[in-house]
């Protein structure tokens, strides 16, 4: 049995990489170069899908800064810093890029169809992003329709089903499910900035640190500008 | 007030173009080159755009041979040619592209919340192509449901509509209908064959001669293998 994971070398993704391969599937990865600013999470994808052992890899690019409307796709919105997860949680952030899952999983859904798998896994999470509209369960929900209706095998009443393991879970939650199923921390990539090392400042590094410190846990990726 | 419209350079879609600029929208005309067979559609869709006056005309590139799965994009996979009308109907064909609609959408919703349009008009077509899944009226309406709940303007009840003006009409109504509008039919390009001239006898070609001549009009287009 075949799955597509969408991969994008995070905490998160990693997780569902690992929990896919636990549920027995044999894995397909895709990621995707957007042309966002933190292309690195890229290596960190082709590390984690090693690591893996993944049936495949594929990395699809496409340039998402032809019109813009992220500070990840536009470098002239400033990344957000030093906010506190509060100050995160309570609007839709400049870091929200279009239509992106929307997007991601068209292409799943394409890759799923043309290889015959079964499963489309995306690690999409309503609980600390409760911002994001297209991370919620019923947005997944008008997905599974799309990929119902939308396909020869959907139409035949065997549709590709979108696996959302991490949906009701907590940052720390998911850290602990990835402890669990051997997730090499050291490899993922979460941070915004597009610098050399991870910034630590930013919301993502945010949200990932403070995850780390809660659970009383040391993050094993060095950060440029924590003291 | 500003529209999206998906315009692969063919019959349909630059019907849907001059149909969107005539209900007063200004125009943003999106198109993609994922490597497909026929690539020179995008100039005819360059072509198309420039005489309608659009706004802004996008492509966005991506590849699709990436995992195939369509005689579109794997040359390993023949083109069928000489088929009827009624060969044509019976199954979904070989030229069939996984989840292209499906992309094509997603990336017209991004580029729509991003300027903020109001609507995405598709020329899709529910008639003559009975056998794809992704062109039936109940498909669409699973994409405006992600439509609306995959956005922060959907989230707030003002949802990006998808327009299907086409979705109802046989061949020659699309024929007669880009007629009244002044469509350039000979700036228009719908050959998959991939070669210099247009080739006549690919089931794209077929389709279109077949209601040029039922309405006994003359297509303006030059075909390489037609007596």
């Amino acid at each position: 049995m075949k799955a597509v994971i969408l991969l994008s070398g995070g905490l998160d993704s990693s997780t569902v990489l690992y929990q896919a391969k636990a549920h027995g599937f044999e894995c397909y990865a895709l990621s995707f170069d957007y042309q966002q600013r933190h292309r690195q999470e890229l290596e960190a994808a082709s590390a984690i899908a090693r690591s893996a052992g993944v049936a495949q890899h594929q990395v699809v690019s496409f340039d998402l800064r032809l019109w813009g409307g992220s500070a990840l796709t536009d470098t002239n919105i400033e990344l957000p810093c030093d906010r506190s997860l509060a100050e995160m949680a309570q609007n839709i952030p400049v870091t929200y890029v279009p239509a992106r899952n929307t997007i991601f999983l068209s292409f799943a859904l394409a890759y799923a169809e043309a290889i015959n798998a079964e499963r489309v896994y995306i690690g999409v999470n309503a609980l600390d992003y409760s911002g994001y509209p297209d991370c919620r369960p019923d947005y997944i929900q008008a997905m599974q329709e799309v990929f119902r209706l939308g396909t020869k095998q959907g139409r035949e009443g065997n549709a590709i089903a979108i696996l959302t393991p991490l949906i009701n879970l907590k940052k720390t939650e998911i850290i602990q499910l990835g402890n669990s199923l051997g997730v090499p921390w050291s490899k993922t990539w979460s941070c915004y900035a597009g610098e050399e090392l991870a910034c630590g400042v930013c919301d993502s590094c945010r949200l990932r640190l403070a995850a780390f410190e809660e659970l009383g846990l040391k993050d094993p990726l060095p950060y440029s500008k924590l003291k």
